[in-house]
């Protein structure tokens, strides 16, 4: 398996084969993943550090299993905004945890390009678990593997991705995966929380509904990102609802086999209609939770591999 | 062993075999934690969450150290009342977990019967850690385990609980277990603290120490629950301690064998005589915490059994 | 190798030898860490606790990898001062911790003598992560062995340490270690800063940098300890950095191979020029945390081949 990549920090870094083939060794992780005893030696010996700058109970902890069924010695640190220590800066902190030698740095940061930065500093490989509006590659990949196994492949779908687009580094990731895969993107939502640059994605935009839900195969609903609206434009939740929101009325202009998707964690009745959530025939955010571990757990043993590699290379 | 059960929500739901093989493999356990290497592998390659939506040090860690000790990836979840998203409920964060697919599921709630709901939503083993006033079973078993150490026996004893029983599931869960297994039981506490089904269970009740202690075999003392007691009664710590703190001359009435047992943590001056808990020839007090950690040992071990076996089956 | 202690609670209890030992073991980790897979065996199966009472994030982090490193059950306590139960007392903290059985109990308090205190209650190997203005051992110990490295030899050296020594356990458990070592040692600060009991170190005493660098092999920085400064003399930031900030040119009195060395966190621009901390022909601040785990793994080895050792003894 070729993965030419020291870091991973961000979808816009891959090729269509690089995603490929980290989604090839995800779905072997996917069934490890089903089996009673759910370990593999992948990561054994080597220090997997979380660093969260932001809180996220699901990320962290989808990150957290993967290392451990890898074997990796996993460490959590609690770097809220608050508790940073005055004097200290993001790349002092990061200098300080890069003499202890880990092999693996998962930093997710409230500010768009913090985690690049911080990856030309350090010696280990750097994963992207969010920074600011930037990009959150591993959602990306979760998302790209989870309607490759509903749908069976991965390119010439027609995709919707719905709401607060302006905010959501989500959005960016995955516009920019599902691209390069050769899919057609369908960006729907109010004006406000539309990017200015849109025009540069390839995109199709769309302000109703059930004009941009026409005939898709996959709708991608995103969490309202109301602390990150800043002075801006805050609908309504119920107004929101009712135009925005995804409900099974809504859903009837997609495909009928359309798969509907949500990254968590939801605004019931917000973004979604609870009852469709939880609809199994049309509902795949579970798979998603699902197939997120198993994206992490091939894109650290992709990235360790590679460390290995380039060991053995300056030891001979 | 046969322990027929796919969780451990209460001590409702076992009857005395139940509880008395629960209690035999604790002992082992109880062993292996005295030895120099204190690792076994019962709980190799599974993956075991501590959801702890109520802070405690004492219980989380206990748990903790069980599952680390067994060999299991263990993951704990800060999940504190204040930081639980809006907008996620307890059983989307369940949901969510679960299709990380964990083995073991540690939970405690403030809500009674929040643990059971969660239960019927998740396909993991589901031990419940303290719910509300309803079930806190380990505390139970590590109490009956502890007696049985220290009595020899765990039926025909005479036994009060004192002190704060309304606001506690430490009482209910033990009341219940001691109950099954044929013992005598007494409840001593002001009536203010007693709860109003009290005839329902089969005890006897008395409001004056003296009286209420007089020839029983163990004492078990329990913790004021100021944080329950919304808008209710709260007595002073002084008066208190002076009607039903446990000291030296109260337990004067019960057997000259007696032990004294506190789930902690402990009021010292409010609820016992500080000098009688640190007392290693009455109090059983740090026999309790040892305990505690054999029996969840024993717990997890006997439901990753289970889920082994159904798995088995489905499979063959 | 022996190093005939239970506990490692202050460099007080330390002589020449035993430090010796504990260094030699630790550049052996220094190389493993340097490794690919970083993983000893000399802590399998046994159970160490961090009880942080203040925070700490890069000693609680160096403590757990160098645990996780040696094949310890690493478990982290939350016991923020805020968040200590009312009525549970540091000792019974500490007696319920002790009855899980846990083998090395590392512990960081705000006040001084408090480590002291609780290892005279519990059964394990306790480690001293530093408390209150009294020791810090593991940090005397890495920047003795961060020295050892740099310089070939730990004793004979002129070594500078500056700024406020008053409120500093790490000015003061580093000045027995280095005085103990045979070294000549300045202290290097305003009057206000300087402890009053300073005559009985054995020391030179300095309030002009200029003087007190003159010819030093290392100059060692000291954090300014603003939250232990209760009440008295708070230089400006601005004022501070002009007369002991170390800068290039200040550090022109020292000898030209002279290290710079620094415990972290840094406040950039007040105790040290920033281009100064980052120069790697002169700070070593890197290395003093490199070798923080190291010397942390060693110091677990040792007491735990302790405890076997008296294990044994008891058994036969």
């Amino acid at each position: 398996m070729h993965f030419p990549h020291r870091h991973l920090l961000g979808i816009e870094q891959l090729n269509q084969q690089d995603i490929t083939t980290l989604l090839d060794l995800a779905d072997k992780y996917a069934e490890l993943n089903r089996q009673p005893e759910k370990h593999g030696d992948a990561l054994r010996g080597l220090t997997q550090i979380n660093m969260f700058f932001e809180n996220s109970t699901r990320t962290q902890a989808s990150f957290e299993i993967a290392g451990k069924r890898l074997g990796a010695d996993v460490m959590n640190m609690a770097m809220q905004a608050s508790s940073i220590k005055k004097g200290e800066t993001l790349i002092d902190t990061a200098m300080t945890l890069n003499a202890m030698h880990p092999d693996l740095l998962v930093v997710r940061h409230p500010q768009s390009g913090a985690v690049d930065l911080l990856a030309q500093k350090v010696n280990c490989a750097v994963l992207n678990a969010g920074d600011g509006r930037h990009e959150h590659p591993t959602q990306a990949l979760l998302d790209a593997l989870t309607i490759r196994r509903a749908k069976g492949r991965l390119h010439r779908l027609s995709i919707a991705i719905c709401g607060d687009i302006a905010h959501s580094r989500v959005a960016r990731s995955n516009i920019m995966l599902l691209g390069k895969m050769e899919n057609r993107i369908r960006l729907i939502g109010p004006p406000t929380l539309m990017p200015s640059q849109v025009a540069d994605f390839g995109v199709e935009v769309f302000d109703d509904m059930a004009e941009g839900l026409r005939d898709v195969d996959v709708v991608m609903m995103l969490r309202l990102q109301r602390e990150r609206m800043d002075g801006g434009f805050i609908p309504s939740e119920r107004e929101y609802f009712h135009r925005y929101g995804l409900d099974a009325q809504k859903l009837g202009a997609a495909r009928e086999d359309a798969i509907v998707m949500h990254p968590g964690p939801m605004n019931r009745g917000v973004e979604i209609d609870g009852t469709l959530a939880d609809d199994i025939n049309r509902s795949v955010i579970q798979d998603q939770v699902e197939m997120g571990v198993a994206v992490r757990m091939a894109a650290m043993d992709l990235l360790a591999q590679n460390q290995r590699a380039a060991r053995s290379a300056v030891a001979s």
